[in-house]
């Protein structure tokens, strides 16, 4: 037996017919579209969150850039971050440049990079904001200013620009901010002991000393971790000290500190409370870091929200956040359906997290939440168009209470084509365009495949594993292995939760019990070629949720593998309330290439009552209620929204 | 046969033993509780619409007028219609003292009237935001100002106050202002083209005229309901005219033009749309000028709302307001239980409404609903003890959710010692006070009896007929008539719609059968003595919502008679989602003398659900779920939250 040496990752080629139609779309429509809307050349209308109080009448992004660079006249337009909308659309656009290279658009991303760098200022600082409209309040009201938020996303795109094109440029960018913000914080004299209200740089500093080796930075992002909260009152003598009247982002005046994730140490916080969004991200920083740094305070605090958001704050679908007002997670086991937020961006946060967990520890639990967020929550971020875009993503929805109830007005029924805060559409993207990077974690010498993306990936000594599959339509998992200097390591499978116990292995033909460890099976390979058969139970399920959440007593979801199903009006005449399943009805599923770019339908015997007439009594004596036998179409969560506008439901109506 | 000559009603006296807790209540705990929180002398917590963002750390109502009448110095405080706090007051104490005289009230409200006198300026206005804060303001802000909806409160107090102790000062200064009104608005040149953006000075100047017979008051009223959304545009260039920048009320900038039923003319529309207590104040004064002046087109618009509201925006327990944005309807059949508002005042309102109807036509859907607001929706908005008050009237409340869901934070679970905005606390004292002007109207030679709570009345010619009961508890209802010169009239008796076809009518001890028109029953009266004996089905009743309701599908609540239960947490363990009720559950009555004043109280069979394991995943297959028998105990919904604070529904889910 050799010395084992740990294995390292080489390269991700994906496969997947589901992903590649995905990954495609992304180079042929989302980049140009979002390419165009910033560049306000798009002819499109731009919705507005309702919370929001400014006008929406363009995007003005890369014009911002170009007033910051003196290359045009005028004033800032949007919010203090619209830079970020840029920046997540290059890290999209050099993810994409990966597995398509393309000229023409690096050509574009070139010409950005530079512009970029010529609107950031000598000291390496760039808000477009504060820069055309604010010099004088540089990092003064850190509350609303996501200026280090702004520059995180900005590095995050550099490094990822750097990798896949080499551009020094973006990466020097990216050195000169964090240097810069090196320079303004930290405990010492004259310095700002204080940190963004919106987490995002601690894990892009994590990133940037990852690719540059520099300890100042993860410093950097260690202090901005172990800061937070520390003087809860931080934020207001800032405001108080700058003195400014104006608020930055008018609505989050009077938001509570728990908000920020600011009102104590985040070692001390017990539950995910807040802005979803700003929740995730620092998690994803704290575990950037915990597993940078060997913190264990972070890994410890990493383990509590995780354990809070997925198992008392997550919709079956992976999505969070139970509340519009303040796009916020609420209290444990409370996720209404038809009131709710869930983000876009916070189930794209959520993978982030889980990668980041992923990388810490082998655990399937961490891989289950990332598959349900690629194949539900985040996805339904985005049209089968890629055009149109959701930043709420409700379980329930209904076109009548949009429009005619205002404490659902939040909830569109259709994709938007952008938004006036439009930061969910380029961070989809740039989870679609980078999702190879969420295939596999190798520690030591295992290798650990995450999910059921079908992919080709290489590592050291030209191991070579090749993931064939149709998931996630069928469950038949096939991985061959090269290894031609035979090299001996782990291959750990990830056993799925909703295939536990009902998963079937062989190995070159042979069946395995499946002994899984944490959610993995392992297998030792030392051949060199070995075939693997993963069989995973793709039944249809009925699911109910634990009877401590209130909304969704007495109802059931329907799930097939990884996808959650809902019923849309499009499929079935409304109103869908009026539907009813039994805990043992036949349900069947089929493939319908035509519809919806080729989904896997569910069609279950239900039950429906008639309509009461619009004539008969609002309230009348009870009496056990007719039903007719009818048949329910389901689609996949992700899907719906992409025909005639009308209601939707996860959460069905039971009644045996 | 002699000539008929028209019956009028002389006095009623309330004898009911329910409603004279109330009343004495009112005299006893209210009014001096009330008195002492607008005079600042009362050490209690004002609660704060959570949509406000005033400040409110005192009542300062009966300051504001010290202040204007010169008597004292000081800015005014609170919202711009605080006075109405006071004459809503006096209008309670003016009705409470024509069944308990009372000195010492007597010395305070001849005090208060000759204050207000005092504080009334030379030309009759008088609104002391406006007299202290901004005088150049008059009438020039309609839209938010609240001037003629506060005169108008006034005017009603005035001449109740008038009607009960004959003092000539209340009604003079009620007439004062009602000329200064008429000098101000109209059509004819230099006059304003406008009206108040809440409704209350139509139904008040209508009031007026039927005291003074004075036409001009009429004739403004008539003229405010039919100026009303002719000009649509009018209350924003009447801000624009004035172009001071300050909100009179920040949270009301962007209401839309329905929010005040000002977007078209009120005979167009269609549908109760916007603030719940604006569209109920409007529609009796409708209702009210309809009747005096015969206006046909009133009456229609009358007819619409009120089917609207009753057939598709009302809860069962007759609240209405199906948002907290502002305090608002939504759409048809959007009845959500847990995010809804059912304020106070427009419960008091509908009853205002239903009475307003009941003048104009022998219906007793009109006097059902008034029998639904007073036994349900409008006496919850009180506690037991009159010194606690709901502003909201939630049907389902869980003290979790509104500590923890913003969504729900407005929906209290144990009523407030005051309010920021007090508008409700009075408006249901003075519901109480006078609820003896609700239950007969006479038309020519016909009494009708609309409600059945025991009274003595006495008509034309020493009519008396003496009505005795146990109501709400016990359906025996015995009417005994005195007839001393043998009149010849109608009595007709209301057949409540939860008894129409089981009750039973016996006159002089002979049975008859019942043939209702529009639910009232004919009895001829021509003997000088007549006993009649109505028993009403006071069965436990199981009932459902019409299934257009999203909200309600699936789910039942309990009524008896007009009652609608309520279960609590105090006396069935929580949480109160897990039990389940069928369809023909066994169902017991039992009047508890000790519990919550004395009340019926039910206990039903139903089943639970074990409470899922804190440690249990948040999703499993779903299997049908095991159910223990259990006993839910009901108690009358108006009594609820007056024990620990804990969950309350209304609906509960069912599951045969």
């Amino acid at each position: 037996m050799s010395v084992e040496t740990a294995v390292k990752l080489e390269s991700v080629d994906i496969t997947s017919g589901f992903w590649q139609r995905y990954r495609q779309l992304v180079v042929r429509e989302v980049l140009p579209y979002q390419w165009a809307v910033m560049n306000d050349e798009a002819d499109i209308e731009i919705t507005m969150d309702p919370q929001r109080n400014g006008q929406d009448r363009s995007s003005h992004a890369v014009a911002n850039l170009r007033i910051a660079a003196g290359r045009m006249d005028g004033h800032h337009y949007g919010f203090p971050f619209q830079d970020t909308d840029v920046y997540k659309w290059l890290e999209a656009a050099a993810y994409s440049m990966s597995y398509a290279p393309n000229p023409d658009l690096k050509r574009i991303t070139d010409d950005l990079v530079e512009l970029i760098a010529a609107a950031q200022q000598p000291d390496g600082y760039l808000s477009t904001f504060f820069q055309i409209e604010a010099p004088e309040r540089r990092f003064k009201r850190l509350q609303q200013s996501h200026e280090l938020y702004t520059m995180g996303h900005y590095i995050e795109a550099g490094v990822a620009y750097y990798e896949v094109t080499g551009s020094k440029l973006a990466l020097e960018i990216a050195r000169r901010m964090a240097d810069c913000i090196d320079e303004n914080f930290g405990l010492s004299e004259g310095k700002i002991p204080g940190y963004d209200g919106h987490a995002e740089i601690e894990l892009a500093l994590a990133r940037l000393f990852e690719v540059t080796g520099v300890q100042r930075y993860l410093d950097l992002a260690h202090f901005f971790l172990s800061q937070r909260g520390v003087d809860p009152e931080f934020f207001e003598r800032q405001i108080e000290a700058d003195g400014w009247e104006r608020d930055l982002i008018p609505i989050m005046r009077g938001l509570p500190r728990r908000y920020y994730q600011a009102a104590e140490p985040i070692r001390d916080q017990k539950t995910a409370d807040g802005h979803a969004v700003r929740v995730v991200y620092l998690c994803c920083g704290m575990a950037y870091v915990a597993r940078l740094t060997g913190d264990r305070d972070l890994l410890d605090a990493c383990h509590r929200l995780w354990e809070d958001i997925v198992s008392r704050r997550m919709y079956i679908t992976g999505n969070i956040g139970s509340t519009t007002a303040g796009e916020a997670f609420t209290y444990d086991y409370d996720l209404p359906a038809d009131t709710m937020y869930g983000e876009t961006c916070a189930s794209v946060g959520m993978s982030f997290f889980a990668r980041q967990m992923l990388e810490i520890e082998p655990r399937g639990e961490y891989a289950d939440v990332l598959e349900k967020e690629l194949f539900n929550g985040a996805l339904s971020g985005m049209s089968l168009d890629g055009r149109h875009f959701f930043y709420v993503n409700p379980l329930e929805a209904d076109p009548a209470a949009t429009a005619g109830n205002p404490g659902k007005s939040h909830v569109l029924t259709q994709r938007a084509d952008w938004f006036g805060c439009a930061c969910c559409p380029a961070n989809l993207a740039r989870l679609i365009a980078s999702v190879d990077r969420y295939l596999y974690t190798v520690s030591g010498t295992a290798i650990l495949s995450h999910q059921f993306i079908a992919n080709t990936a290489t590592f050291t000594d030209g191991v070579r594993i090749t993931q064939t599959n149709d998931f996630p339509w069928d469950g038949e998992i096939r991985y061959e292995i090269d290894n031609p200097v035979r090299r001996a390591f782990k291959l750990g499978l990830r056993i799925p939760s909703w295939s536990a116990g009902t998963a079937r292995l062989t190995v070159d033909g042979v069946a395995r019990d499946i002994d899984a460890r944490d959610g993995f099976a392992y297998v030792n390979v030392d051949s060199s070629r070995l075939t693997i058969e993963l069989e995973l139970d793709m039944s249809v399920r009925l699911m109910r949720a634990s009877n401590r959440v209130r909304e969704t007593f007495g109802k059931l979801a329907v799930q097939r593998g990884p996808i959650v199903y809902a019923a849309e009006q499009a499929d079935n005449e409304g109103p869908l309330w009026l539907y009813t399943l039994g805990h043992d009805m036949k349900t069947d599923a089929r493939y319908e290439s035509d519809l919806l770019e080729g989904v896997e339908i569910i069609q279950v015997d239900a039950r429906r009552q008639p309509q009461d007439g619009a004539d008969a009594a609002l309230y009348t004596d009870a009496a056990a209620a007719p039903a007719e036998a009818a048949r329910l179409t389901l689609i996949p969560y992700f899907a719906w929204a992409n025909r005639e506008n009308g209601q939707m439901q996860v959460w069905l109506n039971s009644g045996d």
